[in-house]
């Protein structure tokens, strides 16, 4: 009898030790997070010596091998390269001239969108139809259309809060609005800049054409010199652009996704994925967009084997390769998941930048959210409490028919596409707090849903 | 009784459209604030035209006039100028070099703390005691301190989630430092500057001396100057520093608050006061601190006029003068309001930075705490949840002898001390978005508390 009292006395204080585990561990990651500059020191590194690291550059080379080492150095158990396919395009000159007989000439900050086609040397010269939305293209029509260059210009709606819906009602313009203009029979396509800012940077970013369509070169302008095109064209409809944009698209080449994990103690076949991904647009160092993302996720590795976290499911640092272009770093990471016959329990993304943290976003049932909501309270001290139904990223969404739960890191959104896509995506734009702060709330959720298997 | 049916229900449906106005208002609110860019351009005016304006400067006048009549354009009742004494403070010559045989020379990057008394333009040229609080000032004594400077070195703490938690943990020794230093001998001060970034901006802000102490020259160093200075102290504790500072203190001068109404409908003999403070420091373009906080109290006129919002009480702006110095402004501001007997019924600062709102704090009891909690139900799809516990603002502080709750706005506060108080305190720092979004944050917060007696 008496044995059995101490027995039950043992089992309930290291029950009780155990239900203050979590609060103790959190606090840990976070003192451990805002206390060490390894992943700040390796973000600037990465945007100033690989800078323009889009997929199948010899900066994305560079930037492979570098954070191959960092997470060796972060201690994980296993580090490896795995074989993407990728697209080979280049950006060439560019240049952007409007004349008009009444207000005159004047140069606009352009840059081509991702995997458009080019023009020559000489480029193109032409009319300027401004449009806003498919709706008014598809009501001028082929006569007003024909021959000419089509402007999207309609702006982010600012009354929006979250960012990325002002950005997911106007990015359409992007992606195939090339494709919409060239079915009336546009020879090029100018895009206003997908951003809220009122600035001369150029926000690039991947345009998808059609099947059936005639691939017209297609660019995106400031949105400074797009409201003073917008001006000028209400003074003078017959102005003409001149637009140079000589990229091209080259055969597929190969690159990679870096992998590192920390092996699972107790299902170490079971895997949890945390990544973000390691291209960047060529016009930009990747510094939000998402080098931060990439050197949070690795951020896992060092803290957990720093502070001796032994998660009982393997997680997994996967830096994807591509995620501007084709996302094949994603599918084929989830391809080869699939092959191996791999359990993928969860899967994180860090892609919306890396400002302070609210929460995450989680792209499941209202049953497995509220479970889930039951961790926030972990989370209260350091003001992260956003748990919603949300995606995950474009990366991890492949894992979703392997069952890994998505989810995605949500930092403050307001300043975000200030930088997305553009020269202004630099080092400098990041805090270092803020990064710290992501990289403790992502490890911390990682340790928490492995833990309370949700 | 037909009569009264429809009395009843005419009284049924006007009390149904009441509870969604709320709502509806602070919907327009988010939507005028997001949409309109008078207070970024306004502050952007500010910050380059009025730059350094501490008070009794030159730039403060400016900025009075300035912001004087951006009320008027923003449509208050009535503006006018309230007198307030003032310092009168202005910054000399500042140098500082360390010499040192093991490590060479160096100059450090320094700034003048506010009132401090100067050097003459020699300078100090002394030998150098590094300490980290005022028990190890004590523990070395008059013997190890006397005739030499002493370098305040104890960093913010990192592991500190809230920024200004972090600063109330260090800045005593800015504030109180040069004072502790003199008791025992000290001939000059040398402070940490306030911030957790590591760079070469030196922070100024202000230092009070003791009565009973011989006033000595005090200078902040930047955080990467003075990690170099425990350095080179650490291989030669014999190392010498001269220090130039020539700031002066002149006779006290005259300078005023601004201040703008919008008469209440019902009650306007009630106020509730909106705040930020207009001074800035001399190296400062003041831009996060406080000229944005000036702008959003602004906004609060020009919202509610835009929109029709009749407040019930008059809502009276106040851009407080020499928040920075002696706080005089507010002084003068809560004298007069209770020399008149005015009824104060609430106070709002916002002094803590222009990035995105987090919510506001409350100085009282819990009870009322709990009833101000049940407005953030309006707030939640703006994201503003935090209704803590907390101070207000330092101007609005001897409000509270007069009854009026204190409320303080809160933004993230993760990179407030980059900036605040240096050089790097500058317009560009400013996201707009974040600055519309705390601007509808406090006009809506002051609308429902207006509204629900609060």
């Amino acid at each position: 009898m008496q044995r059995i009292t101490v027995v039950f006395i043992l089992f309930l204080i290291s029950h009780l030790l155990k239900a203050q585990e979590p609060a103790k561990v959190l606090s840990s990651v976070f003192d451990e997070a805002l206390t060490d500059r390894t992943a700040y020191n390796n973000l600037e590194y990465l945007c100033k010596h690989t800078k323009g690291r889009i997929a199948g550059s010899a900066a994305a080379e560079k930037a492979i091998e570098f954070t191959r080492q960092a997470m060796i150095n972060a201690g994980a158990d296993t580090v490896w390269l795995q074989k993407v396919p990728v697209p080979h395009w280049i950006r060439g000159v560019e240049r952007c001239s409007v004349t008009s007989s009444v207000s005159g000439k004047k140069e606009l900050a352009i840059t081509a969108l991702g995997l458009s086609v080019g023009t020559d040397e000489q480029g193109i010269t032409s009319k300027v139809v401004e449009v806003h939305d498919f709706e008014e293209l598809k009501n001028i029509g082929l006569q007003g259309i024909q021959g000419k260059i089509v402007f999207f210009n309609r702006p982010f709606d600012n009354k929006l809060i979250n960012s990325f819906a002002a950005y997911g009602g106007a990015v359409n313009q992007r992606t195939v609005g090339p494709s919409e203009a060239s079915r009336y029979g546009a020879i090029a396509v100018i895009v206003r800049s997908m951003t809220q800012s009122l600035d001369n940077f150029p926000h690039t970013g991947v345009t998808r054409y059609a099947d059936n369509v005639n691939k017209i070169p297609a660019v995106a302008v400031s949105t400074l010199d797009a409201e003073l095109l917008s001006q000028w064209l209400k003074t003078d409809p017959s102005l003409t652009v001149n637009l140079v944009s000589t990229c091209r698209n080259y055969p597929d080449t190969i690159s990679y996704n870096v992998i590192g994990e920390v092996y699972g103690s107790l299902k170490p076949n079971e895997y949890i994925t945390v990544g973000g991904h390691l291209d960047a647009w060529d016009i930009a160092e990747g510094a939000i967009d998402d080098g931060g993302g990439c050197m949070q996720a690795i951020e896992t590795i060092r803290i957990y084997k720093k502070l001796g976290i032994k998660p009982k499911r393997t997680v997994r640092v996967v830096l994807f390769m591509n995620e501007e272009m084709t996302t094949t770093g994603g599918k084929t990471y989830a391809e080869e998941a699939k092959r191996k016959g791999e359990i993928h329990y969860a899967a994180l993304e860090s892609d919306r930048g890396v400002m302070s943290p609210l929460g995450f976003s989680f792209d499941t049932d209202s049953l497995k959210l509220e479970k889930l909501r039951s961790l926030t309270s972990w989370f209260a001290p350091y003001n992260i409490r956003d748990f919603d139904k949300g995606g995950g990223g474009s990366d991890i969404a492949p894992l979703k028919a392997l069952g890994a739960l998505q989810i995605g890191y949500i930092p403050d959104s307001q300043r975000y596409f200030w930088y997305h896509h553009s020269a202004n995506d630099t080092f400098e734009q990041v805090n270092i707090r803020e990064l710290q702060m992501g990289s403790a709330a992502i490890a911390s959720l990682i340790y928490l849903i492995d833990l309370f298997d949700l």
